[in-house]
């Protein structure tokens, strides 16, 4: 389906060329090489083919546009000025990359509509595409052509796919055949260093075909091939890449074509250079009323389909459902865990807390049905996928569990394209310590707001074996550093059910559950209605007379219990602190931390660096946890090597008092 | 060049596969379906190809042999074993993953001779091998076919080739035109959660070709095929790749070919039933002589090639230099980083630590032969590329320069690589907010001990209108999160020079350098001898009578400055200390600590997050800095928004005497 073509498509384009050299000119800061060099490509995309509605922009079954190349904010903040979005106005444009403006330096999600997703870090942007691509599938399979039938369109630049993680999404992207994905990529040949060719020779359209994808080259100043190429990638079964051969800076007549028009502001004289070559006669943030028109012309089109659309949605059987899904929220599963805690208490299983995730997962999946599982090729050792759960395939989309291969920095960013498509409520596991490897794509999820929930297995040398690369010892450290993540590492079975509670409803953070290899005792063996997890850290053992506070996370919780029982023992009295999400307890009230945590010496007991505990220790507090890397050992070999033990605690603890 | 073949090959091959099984069985832990799935492939390269002495196993011109499916740790230790190395006896292959012995769950560089890295994180192997090799050719570049010479060879297995990372290295591999990079890829078509069918269709020969690499397939149990495959790879002029069609756990006739195998122990009598399988007919651990002599024929033709070339060494004009490299001292850098402060304070030059780095480098490279720079795609940003460098090009390995592309994790891996061949010191930019990218490099590197060096510049809020995408926050504490990694991040011209001098003459631990974007004055305008920011932290301003102490990194040190003398004016005494590298400081004699940081009461300025900051404030003290993510706009406004300011200082210090 081919939208109208309106004449003056040049001068669409040229409207971005103009705002984005004015823009960057007034920052004195900004990228007009890559606005000026894909406004083609734009302007056909949106003319032609995109299916938005700007006074509705979270419309479900809306196309999605996603800028890979998120340097080029200014096409995406142009575009969605000329569009007519409310909330970028002409002063947005002015006030480009100043403080408190909507158009940041970087597009960033939240502060704009229209604006799918943060990008900036490269190769994010077309890795989780491909998240939302998948979402579409799924949402597809659920509820129909009726109520889901739309396109990702993904604009990449050469640095996008340079990136390791344009590997894990294009062969995950091609695995499935998302049909619906269509990236195009702004084949310029320049890079900052200078020409591509300094530093890459791959055949980048050979590269995408070896992973499935349907591959074709246009010119990218040619509107005509632009249109074709986008129509046939739109056919197509499979996932599409177009290499828009553009020159970088088009219309700056003595700039474009080279790196120096990437990144900096092209200057007065150069400005007016091409104005005259583009015959753009229009002052600086002047539009003309009839380029405007070109540009509203294709909101009203979206605005037509969306009200189609919503008929369509009045008279679904599946209303109520797609409703409930896009909404997020999760009635059932609060009375569902509560009564598997009570279960939990009364039979006090040892099980590693990663266990006892999937034990949670049977419940949580059975309450949540937008829940959308995974693990990195981990699924055994993860333990991800719960009861009854079905694997999705490139030929049913019907399933719920995805295998992403191992392919963590992928999954993570597939995950965020997941959530940010709306309807769905994604968590995927890997070992902890490879938490590294999805590292950049957590930082986005956590700035964006976006609930993702990452299964983290394997969290300490209680792994044992296969020694310290493997082995997470900052991690727990790296990962509370992250501003707007909750990192949870539960003690036993009935704090991992709490802990995947908080993550369900999490609505604008993202969490990490961090869990046990090795087995656990159930610790909490009185059950409580609240979810004692959500506060951060409670008292699981409070003497009368304390004298010392023992605070623990996960594993070692156990060691302070058993430290503390030694301690009474000897009559020095001991109270333990279970702190399984220190994020949660930093947002208590005072008065309630302060209970908790006493007045007296405090030890912190976790098998990790101390880095990160300074909330709850001070220069005089003691701690029992790793000084460097891990060793391969058998775990209660590796816990007695670093004196990280019931003992070590009870010494301390006496030397303190 | 084909070297001797054995008659008893196959014989060869089924020790590794008995020791794997038998180890993993013994320590009821580890992997052996790789090392017998891949003992055909190994047992060939090492028998007819291999050139290694190990007797001598640092041999420069050594064949290189890296396990990138590090999991198959088993098939390392027992060729090793079976070559003879002196410190990979029988008791080690017993005592597989047990505490303090050689033979951890996977291969760590430096517990045994003839492991070139540590493995096991996926996908690390493969991209460090691209450094390997690229070291060769920039050492014959420079010291001729006479002294270097030597392969790079890689066993890969899927999960190495799904990982991003692998993306970067083969492109990079395949556009500098590596022809002794040979990668044989372990093509069982099993990974944990199934088939690999269940996440992939990638074509990976036709993905190799698309980078330019040579590619072929053979059947992994075929010694003839196996080696004919190896010599073409070896006569063509680029970087090769081997489909090695294996079935994982061959010779396990109940369990190969499926993924039960992979990481589990085979069990009593399946172990069994593969002794009959194989007809191996010796007791566990119990090895034939005529076995022993076939492997030992191996070591000593390669004893005979080392013999021979240390005799072209004796001959060669090169010795000197060659075996100087070899060392790693940097004799001529110590006097020309003191002319240079001295200079630098005299001029007091007003420039971001970038810059400063720049003109470090200058002095640097000029006296250090062996440094070979880079930058992912940065260069003009990092200001990475000094005076006269040469760019390294396919055509041409005499540079000095790598543009690595946009590259980080790759380029991170790659530098491990050159560094661990020898005879060159790397160091490579990025963003620091990128760092993410390459943290599992990073890990490593600190977990090797490999002195690669990491440019990481636009190191604050200070970058401006970026946004929060490039303004790390988070990131000192996560990269000082890492043991043995030294993070420094100098406040001036002359804390860069010296902290390029703590990195360039460190021989164990990797360096980061974290560099101001916006300029900074020159603040330590007395000259000293003495490499003050190799103390860690050190008094820059020393009143008599202090109040208050002020500690402050990089560009916030000008702002403690400004606060001590503002609140100087009313009256109140405030010491500041420059803390460029936390891990030095640590590593002070504790008098000299206590002295630095005074007994009154502190503030840490640092436009980050406190996190890491314990070891030098109580909760009791101060700290001024980031609590959050960043934001889009000019860099003044930024400190002021986030009132990271001199004037902030002082009321806080005000506020707490």
């Amino acid at each position: 389906m081919q939208m109208n073509v309106t004449p003056n498509e040049k001068l669409m384009a040229n409207a971005i060329r103009a705002l984005a050299m004015d823009a960057v000119q007034k920052a004195n800061s900004g990228h007009p090489g890559m606005p000026m060099g894909m406004a083609d490509v734009a302007t056909v995309l949106f003319n032609r083919f995109m299916r938005i509605d700007p006074a509705a922009p979270k419309w479900a079954d809306r196309d999605r546009f996603i800028l890979s190349a998120g340097h080029g904010s200014m096409l995406i903040y142009a575009i969605n000025h000329l569009l007519g979005y409310a909330d970028m106005d002409m002063d947005q444009i002015r006030a480009f990359r100043q403080m408190g403006a909507r158009t940041a330096g970087h597009p960033e999600y939240g502060h704009a509509e229209g604006i799918e997703m943060t990008t900036g870090p490269l190769g994010q942007g077309i890795a989780t595409s491909v998240g939302f691509a998948l979402a579409e599938r799924l949402a597809n399979a659920r509820f129909g052509d009726d109520l889901v039938d739309h396109y990702t369109y993904v604009i990449a630049g050469d640095g996008c796919l340079m990136e390791g993680i344009s590997h894990e999404a294009i062969d995950m992207a091609g695995h499935m055949k998302l049909g619906r994905l269509i990236v195009m990529w702004d084949d310029n040949k320049i890079t900052i260093d200078g020409d591509t060719e300094v530093a890459t020779s791959t055949d980048q359209m050979a590269r995408f075909a070896a992973s499935g994808w349907h591959v074709q080259a246009c010119d990218g100043h040619d509107p005509e091939a632009i249109a074709a190429a986008i129509e046939a990638a739109r056919q197509d079964p499979r996932p599409s890449m177009i290499a828009c051969r553009t020159i970088i800076g088009f219309g700056a007549p003595n700039k474009q074509g080279g790196h120096d028009v990437h990144g900096a502001p092209l200057g007065a004289e150069e400005i007016a250079a091409a104005r005259a070559f583009l015959g753009w006669t229009w002052e600086p943030f002047e539009i003309p009323a009839e380029v405007y028109e070109g540009w509203h012309a294709i909101a009203r089109r979206g605005a037509e389909a969306h009200a189609h659309w919503q008929g369509r949605l009045a008279a679904s059987p599946h209303r109520a459902e797609f409703e409930a899904a896009q909404d997020g929220a999760v009635p059932a599963l609060g009375p569902a865990i509560e009564a598997y805690k009570a279960k939990l208490s009364a039979e006090a299983p040892k099980v590693a807390t990663r266990k006892a995730s999937q034990m949670a997962l049977d419940v949580v999946n059975a309450a949540v049905p937008t829940s959308i599982g995974g693990s990195a090729d981990l699924t055994g050792s993860n333990l991800t996928k719960s009861k009854g759960m079905k694997s999705v395939t490139a030929d049913d989309f019907s399933g719920n569990y995805i295998h992403y291969g191992v392919r963590e920095h992928g999954m993570a960013a597939a995950m965020n394209g997941i959530a940010l498509h709306g309807g769905f409520k994604p968590y995927g596991g890997t070992f902890f310590v490879f938490s590294d490897y999805c590292r950049p794509s957590i930082r986005l999820a956590a700035l964006m707001g976006v609930p993702a929930i990452y299964v983290m297995t394997h969290d300490s040398i209680g792994l044992g074996e296969d020694g310290p690369t493997h082995q997470p010892v900052e991690h727990l450290a790296v990962s509370r550093a992250i501003p707007n993540l909750s990192v949870i590492r539960p003690a036993d079975a009935v704090e991992t059910a709490e802990a995947w509670e908080m993550a369900m409803t999490s609505r604008t953070t993202p969490t990490m559950l961090v869990l046990s290899r090795q087995n656990l005792p159930t610790l909490r063996t009185a059950h409580t209605s609240e979810n004692l997890t959500a506060k951060g850290a409670y008292l699981m053992r409070d003497p009368e007379g304390r004298q010392i506070t023992l605070i623990a996370t996960g594993s070692e919780v156990e060691i302070a219990m058993k430290a503390a029982d030694m301690l009474s023992a000897e009559g020095i009295e001991a109270a333990v602190v279970s702190a399984p999400c220190f994020e949660a307890f930093a947002a208590q009230p005072e008065d309630y931390r302060a209970a908790v945590l006493g007045d007296g010496p405090r030890i912190g007991i976790e098998a990790a660096l101390r880095m990160g505990w300074d909330a709850f220790l001070g220069r005089e507090d003691g701690f029992i946890g790793m000084t460097g890397f891990g060793a391969s050992a058998p775990a209660p070999a590796l816990y007695a090597h670093f004196n990280i033990t019931a003992e070590a605690v009870v010494a301390k603890a006496k030397a303190m008092i």
